[in-house]
């Protein structure tokens, strides 16, 4: 942490600092420059707390954090890759993760025929909103347990895992009985109530990117549910709020480079939310893939247009399974260039 | 609802989307353009999900809706202005509400202090967070019920109001046998299962608009908690997330009048979250007064410098004190205004 | 400027920088910290380029500036602020200055019905677009020469000052034959080749804030005209671009109290753009004044319904009467508060 | 264009609406609704005067266009991509262009080594700034004319096309009489005078987004060159200005699917200015081809450590040789699927 002080600081208040970083549990260390003092803290101590207090003191311009205030999910603590296994898929790892479904289960035939088709494109994980975070009060909310069950007889037709939005922390352990992941959505990303009871959960939790949220706040959110007891976290970017209406939301791709050299945690990409136009996800795939995306959420329904929810951003079944279909020589780039980047990874740790 | 075809859209696919129009409820009223359909729907009908399954259907480029999604707290069904009345002071109608205190209540000297200030100074209602969301899990997390307790305590001493935050359905009743009023904060604006919970209450309810929602967004959560059975609703005004660095948040303050032309609910402003500064709250209180808002929100402590949260953005009881001083002739302008609006609203009701 | 190198930085990383520092001008203090090596550059040299190159350096994580980039404009320079004389109107000193007038310049009748109605309402200059810088290359680009024209009638018909929009270079010389004040408008804010020209002129500048440009940026743009020779520079906060639609841009009020910290420029408010929708501007011209800017530029037009360009943000002249009415009282408050900051410094100077 | 007249329009607002609608040349459809009149202009009219001015008049609420405003590049006029034809690469056409560079020229020995790595790598045209827009007017500003000489010198020796920016409409011509392709900056997407100085000359065009500009505004732009007579435009997306601050700007790639869209105009992608972040170029430039990009533009230094400019997001001449060889199968892919494109509309247009 560097404190640096106003031109014109006084020596009172040059003082008054240094002693407050010493209560915080650093080491003072000044530099008086040419204009004005600059005091770096060197230790560890409470970070947050002291970069506020300081802020406040008189005297002082501005307080810059150094470290990073993320812990368990960062790389810099563990440097390999964190597996996350779920029905014999290995997120995170070898296996290039494809999750689809409807945005909101609506009904036993609907879900069956979507289950069957994204397990014969090749899909390995189910999605379906039983639950629904909706902007207005007046559009429809989820089938709520009805949907569950529904999933659930998904499941056993099909062999794909399930994985469901929760909604709050009261009806987490609910949601927890059915899904094989659970997820919290982008509005509740900052829901630290509903993070930390995730935490508790002895299940992998996939957790999307708040719409205005930065990549540092989701790995901050991230390290709540770590933090809390629960490791397995899988990330995913689905899109931030920006002034660009053409599209629904700006999918952040670059969010994954970024993401995958800060954290361990596997990071998938929602084209779906992350575009809201049916007709630019197929090539936003394939760009997940090609930056290293550990998989796709992506939405598919048996008649979009019927769809009560997201029909816009979801693509048929024929469409999915032709999207499936286009990606396989990229994913087979993708595998070739996992197995390269895990050798090298094998062949470093050798020589240490 | 507009929805206009495709340039070249068959006819098919134009009386298909003819048939959908009619099943939602709506009568058709087409316009054959020179370029392409556009085809009116009127009447009344189930307005997101039509406009998303049009948006799916084939031919279809855009639909556009006409009417508001937002009907209990429009100013088109109800145009006077609501007012909420908390212990004697009238919120959205004659009084100018000031809600001033910590960010987090932190011991019972703290906030005695605090509140004590306050109302010398001329605020009406306490604020003080017990249960806090903090973006890293390493962050003070208020003290809960002892908090809750705390605040009673200085009620007691001082006859203020007291306003909390609560961060989940679970916690929300405790909450509301301390409370005044209810805050919702500006992470759970889309907390739709704790909007509800707060929909169920028989205590008025504060909502924070999201630092990434839309004006219209924060009326659809209003409208949640309205919908769900409790009118008594303030909003707040407290800055939203831009490219902007230099303050914390973008203080939005046309949010203010554009509020009062959609809604007939009070609306309050945030100068604290709103700019992240010390320095720049009270310019910008003035300006939340000069535009019209029902009151502020500010974060006051005994000595930022030791603040557990929020201590850069909080003024000092000597710099409140000295704000509410200032305020004063531009409150008595507001005060002008007012009368002036209300008179000239009694008169048209005469008249009709 | 700190540079914080990457943890596990080697030796000859760490030593390399460090000489990198010196080539540059700066005294080298290194601070090492538990988990990495922090180093302070102490001195003046050449800041942009040395953050630059050893944000590249290997080792290296960030590099973080401690100075402000700009130096003529800032008020650590010159504390005072500066007072630009037009027409008698003491614009930054103790007058409130409003500016008025069409977007576009129209014809003479359209010109000087307008001007007549800003003097006679107290507006000190006139505004009028003859070269127009539109989004759609079919829309009215202005009436050029002609436009400029009649700006000098009006003028000469009722001792208004003029003020106008150059938009390139290239014809910037006859621009300033006929305006008191040459505008840089929002989309030029970055047109460095423009900036320059201007910083040649002996005749002030206002320059707009670019609609998604930083308050620094802002002051850089400042500081190209002032480094260029011409010290006049008027600042013009008009909104920024955020995710918002409701209103055309965000008015960022904030701006004013934080300029009128960091520079000693004065500082206008446009809330025709800052806003777009009339029924707004009369509240935020309000919030301006009541948040210590130094004047308003507002569109006014005799008939905004047939104005050929931002008649939605446009006021009609009975409108802009009404609006200057009521900012009187607010004007008069600001005029005390003024009067109050000048005699603190003046005893202050005193003192010294 | 669709005009919804506010619940209780009077019968005159109404009539005046629909006179106005007919006096800018369309025929008037009205449909009466439940709540409201909505007015229908159908044909072709003056669309951007007619928005503005209905917006103002008395009792409307909205005015939507139906219509794009943008012609000559747009794909319902032109479905046939353009390809543009530089040193026998056929930009937008079967081509996968590189084109590579130094932010700046700063010496021969620079610009030399830079063109023979590459030419030797596979790029095709060779960037280089001679004329530097800058944000702070301390900073090296550019080799002006010797920077267009060493250009030359290096396309006499490698037998790369140059491409160079330029920042005003008055040393256009100069830069015009060395470059193959000339570049509008980000900073200049809407300098109106430069546009349309660049509609006027015979040569290629690359026109940069903005980075706070939309995507129809950056075809508007276009438009702009086009409109003015020069067809030979490629567009460039290269980050936009979000509220994130890990990456320099946010790579839109999303607006590559959706250009090829609305556009017969080339897209290339710039990973450089995009990220910001030299780590992240190469996953950023595999994305980029996997979703159809027609190109990159690529920052490349021989030491970024020592340049001048931007060197944090350049790559070294070994970095930039090893992106190229990762990129071989993505391109082999982009071929593939190119060509699946070409004959599948040349079928198309065979059965019309």
């Amino acid at each position: 942490m560097i404190v640096s002080m106003k031109r014109g600081a006084s020596r009172e208040e040059i003082d008054h600092v240094c002693r407050r970083i010493e209560q915080f549990g650093y080491r003072v260390h000044s530099i008086n420059g040419v204009e004005r003092v600059v005091i770096g803290a060197v230790g560890r101590g409470d970070l947050t707390q002291a970069i506020e207090q300081l802020e406040s003191a008189a005297g002082v311009e501005t307080v810059v954090p150094i470290s990073q205030p993320f812990k368990l999910v960062s790389r810099e603590i563990q440097p390999a890759r964190s597996v996350i296994r779920v029905n014999g898929c290995r997120i995170g790892g070898g296996d290039f993760t494809v999750i689809a479904g409807p945005c909101s289960v609506e009904s036993e035939e609907q879900i069956l025929a979507t289950a069957r088709a994204v397990q014969a494109a090749g899909g390995r994980i189910l999605r379906g909103g039983a639950f629904k975070p909706r902007t207005s009060p007046y559009d429809f909310q989820g089938l709520e347990v009805e949907g569950l069950r529904l999933l659930r007889k998904a499941k056993e037709c099909t062999g794909l895992a399930i994985i469901t939005e929760v909604v709050s922390d009261s009806t987490l352990e609910m949601v927890a009985e059915y899904a094989d992941i659970i997820q919290v959505g982008a509005r509740n990303m900052q829901n630290y109530a509903l993070l930390k009871a995730a935490g508790r959960l002895d299940k992998p939790v996939m957790l999307k990117r708040g719409f205005a949220s930065t990549i540092k706040e989701l790995l901050l959110s991230a390290e709540y549910i770590a933090s809390t007891g629960n490791q397995r976290v899988i990330l995913c970017e689905r899109g931030i709020r920006t002034f660009e209406t053409y599209t629904r939301n700006t999918l952040d791709l670059a969010a994954v480079p970024a993401l995958k050299e800060l954290t361990h945690l596997p990071v998938l990409v929602d084209p779906s939310h992350g575009t809201g136009r049916r007709s630019l996800i197929p090539a936003m795939a394939r760009a997940a893939v090609a930056c290293g995306a550990d998989g796709l959420m992506v939405e598919v329904h048996p008649c979009p247009e019927n769809a009560v929810s997201d029909g816009p951003q979801s693509l048929d079944l024929e469409g999915f399974a032709r999207m499936m279909r286009e990606l396989e020589p990229y994913i087979a780039l993708w595998k070739q260039q996992r197995e390269a980047e895990d050798a090298s990874a094998a062949d470093a740790a050798c020589r240490q």
